[in-house]
């Protein structure tokens, strides 16, 4: 992949607050919501922290196949990136990702069983600008 | 469902611009795409245009599960509606949706071959507004 289309795509992640996180529901739809980007590694290794009751770990506890997805409506920008979605309930990487404010949603703090992390690990991407569209395997992009 | 909670998602709706429309693929991950919202009736059915060559036509001819989200990431609303997406290539429909300006998407006119409307249809919906959660099916918020 050219270098620039690269840096294009790294700026659209690192100025995207949200992602648009997928799964595959228990009737097999596809669901999207939104989630805060936590943190990322390039284009491979994205988390996100989430309440372990929700439906959506429900969903990638019976199916990890997930995909991500990052918008600039107003520039036509648009990354997709599929792969697959690990739950991590350990302490240490629970306590890793801890930030002030969220005992907002998980009242127990670092330790509440309610609290979950997402590690997305992306295996191919389809980006798009404009009427141009890249599809790539997340190797053609590695640092 | 109660009318101020109906009115809000309509309003989420009107708002916007874009959908996030979302297929599963060959290999079965879900995939998502931007869209924009060419016209709805209520929260019911939708409708799109695209290429017909285009990869996720592929996906719904093969499995018509289907979602689109709405989202006002500033308010923290919202909305997922799942459902069954159509392929209507047919030339009444297409022209009843042709608009000036989408030759540049399809250069040969409402006739494009490479021209179909996709027509989405809801069968139930999760909307969330802050931390609270509402999950219907269609019929509880018919007009």
């Amino acid at each position: 992949m050219e270098k620039e289309v690269r840096d294009s795509i790294i700026k659209l992640v690192e100025n995207s607050r949200d992602a648009i996180v997928s799964s595959i529901d228990e009737a097999g739809y596809p669901n999207a919501k939104a989630m805060f980007r936590v943190k990322n590694e390039g284009l491979e290794t994205f988390w996100f922290s989430t309440n372990t009751s929700s439906i959506r770990v429900s969903h990638w506890t019976k199916n990890s196949k997930a995909s991500i997805y990052f918008l600039d409506s107003e520039g036509f920008h648009g990354l997709m990136l599929t792969g697959e979605m690990e739950i991590c309930s350990d302490a240490e990487t629970k306590l890793a990702f801890w930030k002030p404010g969220d005992e907002k949603y998980y009242s127990k703090g670092p330790t509440d069983p309610d609290y979950s992390i997402l590690k997305f690990t992306a295996v191919k991407g389809n980006y798009y600008h404009g009427l141009r569209k890249y599809l790539f395997k997340i190797d053609e992009v590695k640092e």
